[in-house]
């Protein structure tokens, strides 16, 4: 009963079966191998992005702040969210590749709405060379709360973007999930979306550890080269990395798995609406709960072995006091265990 | 006939095999896994120092900068050799990471004598808060030529650091091959030769991609874990590079396997110093060599499939001329590859 | 009637006068000038700090990032407010002066209180190497919105700041117009309540252009000069920053400009409080007011020559719509030109 | 007898009168004085470029390394010689600026060849993400050792700079005196002769402290608006750099100050070289003079209170020792200064 992060679990079959298969004679080294080939073909299909330029990294942060430094310049500010990854979880790795970039916070919590995007932006103003000059829009889909925003939002968003000409990224840590969630196509969710530069999660679903950076526009794609390499995030043995991210993508196992972790979140979601002192905190459309149960709950479910995020200390008097939780169901989690686990909260 | 670099061949069968003994259950994430503890216990076993702090990163580069940027202030040099990889091969990386250090040049090739040390040290005068101030020394082991420093060599340049209180640094992305030449412990090339951080290779000795950093003196080791997570090299499910490392370590493979590509280069060299036409540019110690053959024997390897760096146009009138090349075995070569690729020669 | 700011005026006469001076025969460059001893021993007396080390910049942005970059490591972040210069105003030199901090706003305006920095700190889980660390406390005295932080606010947030064990730095700007608001001595303002360094302005309050940068505890002097000269603010001929300061620490011209610039304020202010309708926006404890007033007022103070800041269009259609402005009074505005702005607003 | 450096003497006349005459009344802040319009316009007519962005700096450091910053993207290395300022006395500011730039060094003392150029731009592989990048060319007139490039010789290496697609840079900090050297005019020297950005030294030639930045084509003007800012060098009470501009250039002071100290230097060697026991080291071309003497006259020249570069220790008992000095001429040195100077020396 692993519910603690979707970077906890095992890695899929196909991404193992890929590497082990990869692991045969010589390849050329640093992204010039066969299989990085094979991996930038795909994604361009899967995305109808012909032009597209495609490069792996091994981790979120490092998609992330390579993409918004060949976005922002270090005089400008990225516009996110307070409880966006980039803000709170990857100590100062954007202020670090940006050459002192500053993330400017919209709204007030994990979404943010143009009205908001338009007060943020409007905040700087344009020609003063004193000012934070204004600079990409990021946006976090799967949100941090597990929320989606669903094309209209993003359409709305991109769309105020650009009137003030600001370039527009995705972090996509759990971009398959809302994919499932909104049963849409990959593009759709991004250019078609008006977003520039994705990045492109595999490890959460499934991968050892690769994420895709995929620029829709490549004018950027010789500058993203020299920063990737000069940040020692370009790989020697690259193939490891191709062969991860092909076996993630062949004949739609990406999807299929994020599937199978939403409609685990569901079924968890379910239960837990039905738990006696449960309460929900979000909507979770996508494989993220948040929630509070009961002290003396949580309790049972720590003597059970339930492992998963817990922002409370256990210990207390109050055995009825709400503490609150969050639960990440990844592709592994089965019906079994989120039964036994819902069972424990209704004993 | 592959002999362009020890990072274009497979991994390990030991690595492979670790890599997927680790892919079960669940696991914490971002070095808290358990092997992350097997990893550590070892290496500070078979480098006899119990306190010292152990990191795993994927990249050279990545081990490199950030263990150079731990030492470094942004307004102190490095010192290291026109050739180091630090100072030609990462595309600022050391730059970046340590936020503007430059890089002092010492000799004029790839190993510096005690004598150079001081002169280049002592370009830069004390107390004076216009010029480059003094920081940390990067010895290459095995160098970029091939060369691996005796421990006398070592110890009279880390002595040399020490009167100017200057720390020492081995990139020693090739460290196995080193130890293998000279037929030392651990311990004896690094701490008690006077190394205090040591870029502890793996992947061009058979890992997929991982390379431990490792302190001997741990005070560092916490602005360390921050520096890693800033340049986003903390991995979240860092269990797979713990795994390597210890597919790597365990059973003293990874000394094996560096013995066996340092005979193999052994065996390589006799042939060329028969063959031929060729002439050896550097003294092979450990898995590289650097000579010349003329055209028209690039030429017939070429026809047969041999890879390896060739530093000049292979197209050319004069069949005679001697082009420059540059071979490298790693684990894998066999016997019977090298001594085709001679044959080839002789023919 | 020149209200726009006090970076708009002269300079005074003393200040001029030392630097004329000081244009006399040689003297050692890069702040070893034998004027440079008089400012800190000035500097050491007048603030009761005897081991205080002095140092002195040409802009109040330099002085600031400088302070702060020899505070704060790159992965630490600073609490300020949103309104703080060091926020708003200054192009990211703090990000890229420390190397990529990030600044952690605290409340929503120019002053912060305890509990909000609290909330600030809490923000910022101690020890997990995601977030971003907690680092220095910078105040603003004289706050951007005109506001005065009294003795006892200032000690009770340096007390807190001490319990997590950050360092305060105050940027004072307007130093000398807060001192003349709270008539205390510059111990009592810096050191005695908490501060550890001050950015000690003298440009707006009449020099042409310096600050002294004071750290009470000069553990941080050696690194301050090098971060000073790399960062290009080290002046090869220092005796004209020297003059400067001489010229207006001298005889306590500083304070008696402040408490002049100040009482003009307080003239200003109260005729503004009867002024048919002007509405004040701030409670102007030091040289700064905050006002609305109709555009048909606006008008005419522009048509007479006036000029402040105006934060809205002149031109528009409704005469009474309240615009809001800002007016400033450095040390050389007169009673005559208060007495003749206010004569046409009720005129 | 001071012979220290240019940046050790007075400030001329016309720079202190036309402070004084600036500081009257209010003027918009942040470089939008009318003085510098005037500035602006001057050094176009002078430089006959109409449309170069002309900017104001207060050091020299400040306006290499903007400008600097401004032509190179950090992953590209800076051309230079070894004993350029912007390697060898800035304090790593140009790779602080750049965001981790490399200076690669070319030649072996102060001035580069075109082969010594060639031979380091082609030390860099184009299009290998490894290796430094290739970035601009930047040349000091005067260099550090008081030569002179001719026209021919600048013109050579800029010519093999553009062939490459690289800008260059001029570090004149003593442009003047190369300019009273060669006789030519400022577009001569400058971008006919394919200089693409200009540091215009104002400081050691006679100012307090003002160097220009001119970029003659303005592509880059917004960008080094907001480096400047950023870097804290934009000064508030800008029209104080404005003034000692305008006094430095008004009727041509700045190039018969100039002329004045190149006659008085070569008043100087022309003693030095008949002085009993002195030996010129350099060819001096404008102000500067490196020469040995006996130990025995540095001690009779200090014992009369003459001050100058001295790069060896004074006490010694060999007083026929040759020691290496500099000396600089300023436009305040008089011929009496001189002749005393030599007086000593022949005694």
């Amino acid at each position: 009963m692993y519910f603690a992060s979707d970077n906890c679990g095992p890695a899929l079959p196909s991404v193992m079966q890929a590497v082990m298969d990869a692991n045969d004679g010589y390849q050329p080294s640093y992204g010039d191998d066969a299989l990085m080939g094979e991996v930038r073909a795909l994604i361009r299909t899967q995305f109808e992005a012909p032009d597209a330029a495609v490069y792996l990294v091994a981790t979120g942060t490092a998609a992330n702040s390579l993409a918004l430094s060949t976005l922002a310049q270090p005089w400008q500010t990225v516009f996110c969210t307070p409880l966006a990854h980039i803000n709170t979880d990857e100590c100062h790795a954007p202020e670090f590749f940006t050459g002192g970039s500053k993330l400017s916070l919209v709204g007030a919590s994990d979404k943010m709405t143009p009205d908001q995007l338009r007060a943020a932006i409007e905040r700087w103003t344009y020609g003063d060379v004193h000012v934070s000059q204004r600079g990409p829009v990021s946006l976090t889909q799967v949100t941090e709360m597990g929320h989606v925003y669903s094309l209209k939002e993003l359409a709305a968003l991109t769309g105020l973007a650009k009137t003030y000409r600001l370039p527009v990224h995705m972090d996509g840590a759990r971009f398959a999930n809302a994919l499932a969630a909104l049963e849409c196509t990959p593009a759709e969710m991004t250019w078609r979306a008006g977003i520039d530069v994705l990045s492109f999660g595999g490890t959460k679903n499934g991968c050892m550890g690769v994420e895709a950076v995929i620029f829709f526009d490549p004018k950027h794609a010789w500058e993203f080269e020299l920063r990737r390499k000069r940040a020692a995030h370009l790989f020697s043995k690259h193939r490891y990395l191709s062969a991860q991210m092909l076996g993630y993508l062949k004949d739609g196992t990406w999807r299929q798995m994020a599937a199978r972790a939403n409609a685990a979140c569901a079924r968890l979601a379910a239960g837990l609406r039905d738990a006696p002192g449960a309460v929900l905190q979000n909507d979770p459309q996508a494989n993220m709960i948040f929630a509070t149960l009961p002290r003396a709950a949580h309790q049972r479910l720590h003597d059970a072995g339930a492992v998963y995020g817990l922002f409370a200390p256990l210990k207390g008097d109050d055995a009825k006091e709400a503490l609150p939780m969050r639960l990440v169901c990844d592709w592994s989690i089965t019906d079994d265990l989120i039964d036994r686990f819902l069972d424990i909260l209704t004993a």
